[in-house]
């Protein structure tokens, strides 16, 4: 029988794709969907391509009935997450994918997200949604925290080697591309076609995007020790896709043998031959990661480039993974859809 | 058991969706590809988005141990398949598309594509495959001749309209916009993102589109008389996705219901409520097609859009669609893929 | 010496086109610039493209000197550019970009727009600013109200057909693609990047796009009977171009001849050989039009098809040209940039 | 009286681009242009947004009569260039767009090249064609040899931190994200809109980069010591533009100061208040560099964020203000088009 899911936020990128996957998923269905301000709307009017779906109207989160639903996915936005959480019912799962239960120290959420964290309790029994390096926990977990897209990416090219010792943790530099999707559907100027197609400029520069709360909290405790790396994102003209450039220092083929070895057996991680490096277009619309390593001419120092959807291994799918574990399925149910290309 | 079936032509875009779409598909399996200047190489290094699939290699024709396998789809370009077909083994069926047998008459074959039709007998046999109307022929038949991308987009806006006479067949204008997959991944120089990007032009204008040789033949067969359209493509700059503007005179409403009335029950066929039009972003990706009427401010005159993806509904996706009638199949098994959007 | 303008509006895209084009004009220098939301303000601020540029700040009309200022470029919202236009002292000549003195017949602008005329003394000495066809009146005027960027396109390809009868004036279609620039830099949610890139769809379907009424009104008075065309158009992934398809009734070669004849001495009017046709991309950022006639196949239709750059031959280059009429400098200056392509 | 020069290799985006930049020249003019393979045809054949210039038939370079040209702008690939410059007469002056004489050191040619230099006597008298750095030499010089289109990029951001001894120069990170006009009009796969669009990828990655010779270059020369950057260029779906993000260690307020300094006289170089940082969309089809300046969290480290256009500052632009210098007139001599926004 199938699982009942809610999906709070639908009107959203993300949830529009935890919808998309959702459609072929075999033990998934939808019971609910939620979206304040276009309650009452049809899924269907607000995105036009699943209206050939049989979806259940949007409402508001208060109209849901949570007595008939398994788990919920929770796409609001980040900042409002923490009380509607709270008030759900205590025996439904919650798959998280706002950035409000990422973050383990409550100082830390303040400083990166400029207010105090408002359910510090529930905090403390979040998991943070990495599936491929939190697996254990989160098969038995009653909240994720999923991993913010950026975090994930950078993460996927550097977790193994940070943990064998293998790079100069002082001098990691994360360059990530990023298509526009990630920054959701909220009507700003820079998000406009006219505006951000035919170039590239960065932002969050300096130390300032509010990832690097992850990649601090998540480095540092696998290294022992405080690290900070140096990350600037560009937002690039293509809708979907991050690819994350990292200069390390470090052996370069110690460190292709170590990713190749961490992601043998993971259905979602494919590690290129030595010298090779992927591309975003090559992972779109799948839950899959391609991971390359480069040596750099001057001995020591190598690139490792990484790619994924940040729709789909960036989030909803990276969600689908974490609720697949949650509810005792297949970890890979509904998520082996291939990338689209071209 | 899973049907086993080759893919001849393999290192293109068609054939690289057919892959796509096979990897998820529940019966069927992939026993070879071929491609001749690329054989001996791994679909993987041809096309990277497919490198997390376990495939057999790139081999010539010649290579191809037919004897296990139950269905061909060949996807070799236009005018090089006639001998190839030929050649095959009797008893395997043949999903073809190319533009090799679409044509009944091998007059309107000469007219169109420049040559005499090398294989007359087998385009007896040949039926024209677009599932929705001819799904029973289909079924039975040993040889099906995939329609081609902006043919089809043209048919399901047109086809029930001629056949009850609902529109003046000597007014009927198609305009339509494609994305570029459909022209392959040939190089050639207009088709090079620094040519083709930011900018819309018009090809094959002026009646010369070899589309056109299908329009005639499926449209004058339902009107029992002649019937010219008149037919302009253009090129935009998108990958996929092909938007067909089909100006008609005929009263919209009485339109808009012949058409909700033929595909009342088609799967893959969304009739838009009377008044909104389709756009390709929303069916990217997937096998559906969507219709929209709207009657236009002069009496008497319609506009009827259509939209599929020139790559899944107008090539790959209808070749499964074929291959799962004719091998017994649910005509939607692997096909039910939600669009990608955004 | 320089002739001193005053922008109002500034801060949309046709405000930025004129201090573009006006920073290599000859004799034209910016005197003031204004937006309202945006006042207070650097220009480089609020388009970091012109920040190289000596440029006044934005400020509100109202502060505006126009004691200094020799002619008003008036890029206002549609609707709110009468009683701005009627407030400016009587000496200054003004080139309106918005709709607002576009329709002679008042009754046509409560028709289109919704709403009452509150200028209809100022709208009698509007003159309409297609230059190529009203050059004298533009000469001698003292307000200007520029065509509509798409209506611009379609009249440069008919004009001269409806007044040398050339043409069935009942089956005229203007089939439309045009870049997004032309709606502005207003936050809607369907010119984000994310919702416009990677497909095409139609708008204002039906009858219903506000240039109709330049359409009608202009080929009304040149066939001296009511003319109504079929109108389409469509929105394309590009930033600036549009291209008008247009299906007509009449002898292919007698069209190329007459266009041919009517632009032969025009700076910005290109008629292609008979039979090729343009592209967008090739009037990029100029203030050319380019136009080209096809023959169908059917005897007596053929599709004229033109392009021009939205903002600069469709509104701010037009506008200039026409200033420089109004100032008696020459027709071309500062308006002879090539095309950037790519 | 107008200066008449040829362009050899005219049927390439940068021999379009340079004819683009002539056009509005006020005393450049073109005697002629040459192009092997298109030999015959008309300009406006080839590059059919130029087709309003009344210029010279495409010729092959034994057809030019160079007695009365003033200067060549030698737009060949790499590699043939050597050969044609050689049999020039010796009385004209030659910039020279291909990377042929950029190396002043015939084995670093080799070494990045492949094979050796054929004209190192000419090699011997050419001056490196960054004009920002080589104006009075370049001011006397016969040959000058334009900079690498990211190889100036980089420059600009380095040159005045590496001279002023202001930044570790064992921890350089250059990291690129180029537009693909770069990669000129070759007929490549990986150059398809259908490849190209909505992804990004890195190539050249690990050091191999040719661009690297020309940085090996002229920072060890600038610092009296051998400086090897890191260098990843990346390729994104646009058709002009490079952003160079450049990760370094040193005060970043220090850095803004001298980069500050160095640009202040420069018509063509903005450095952006400290804090801002560019995007290629603000310099498109413009000759300007925009400079930005952003600290890390980390103490020591600062971002240096460089854009410009690939075809003009990067290459065309560029060898029309070496043209400049070379002829006499005033450096900014048809340069100063404002960039194309949106």
């Amino acid at each position: 029988m199938a699982h009942r899911v809610a999906v709070l936020g639908a009107s959203g990128y993300v949830g529009a794709e935890l919808v998309r996957l959702v459609a072929t998923h075999p033990s998934i269905e939808i019971a609910a969907l939620s979206a304040d301000r276009k309650a009452g709307l049809a899924m269907g009017a607000v995105f036009p391509h699943l209206r050939h779906l049989d979806l259940p109207g949007l409402v508001a989160i208060s109209e849901i009935d949570f007595g008939t639903v398994d788990l919920v996915f929770c796409a609001l936005p980040h900042g409002t997450t923490q009380p509607v959480i709270k008030g759900l019912p205590r025996d439904i799962k919650v798959v998280d994918l706002s950035a409000d239960f990422r973050l383990r120290d409550p100082e830390a959420y303040r400083k990166w997200y400029g207010k105090p964290h408002e359910a510090p309790d529930l905090q403390r029994e979040a998991v943070y949604g990495l599936t491929e390096f939190y697996r254990d926990a989160i098969r038995s977990a009653r909240l994720v925290a999923c991993t913010g897209c950026n975090a994930a990416t950078g993460q996927f090219a550097l977790r193994p080697l940070i943990e064998a010792g293998l790079i100069d943790l002082d001098d990691i530099v994360i360059d990530l591309k990023a298509g526009v999707s990630g920054a959701g559907r909220a009507l700003r100027e820079n998000l406009l076609h006219a505006e951000l197609s035919e170039g590239t400029h960065a932002y969050g520069v300096g130390g300032t995007h509010r990832h690097l709360g992850e990649f601090d909290q998540e480095f540092s405790a696998l290294a022992g020790r405080p690290v900070e790396v140096v990350f600037t994102p560009h937002l690039t003209p293509a809708n979907r896709g991050i690819l994350a450039t990292v200069y390390v220092k470090g052996e370069p083929e110690a460190i292709h043998a170590a990713l190749s070895a961490a992601y043998a057996d993971e259905p979602f991680v494919v590690v290129l031959p030595f010298g090779e490096h992927p591309s975003t277009r090559h992972v779109r619309g799948s839950n899959l990661v391609h991971l390359g390593v480069v040596g750099d001419r001057r001995p020591g120092r190598a690139m490792v480039i990484a790619a994924l959807d940040n729709l789909t291994k960036g989030s909803s799918g990276q969600a689908i993974q974490n609720a697949n574990l949650m509810l005792g399925e297949d970890e890979t149910a509904g998520l082996m859809l291939a990338p689209v290309f071209p």
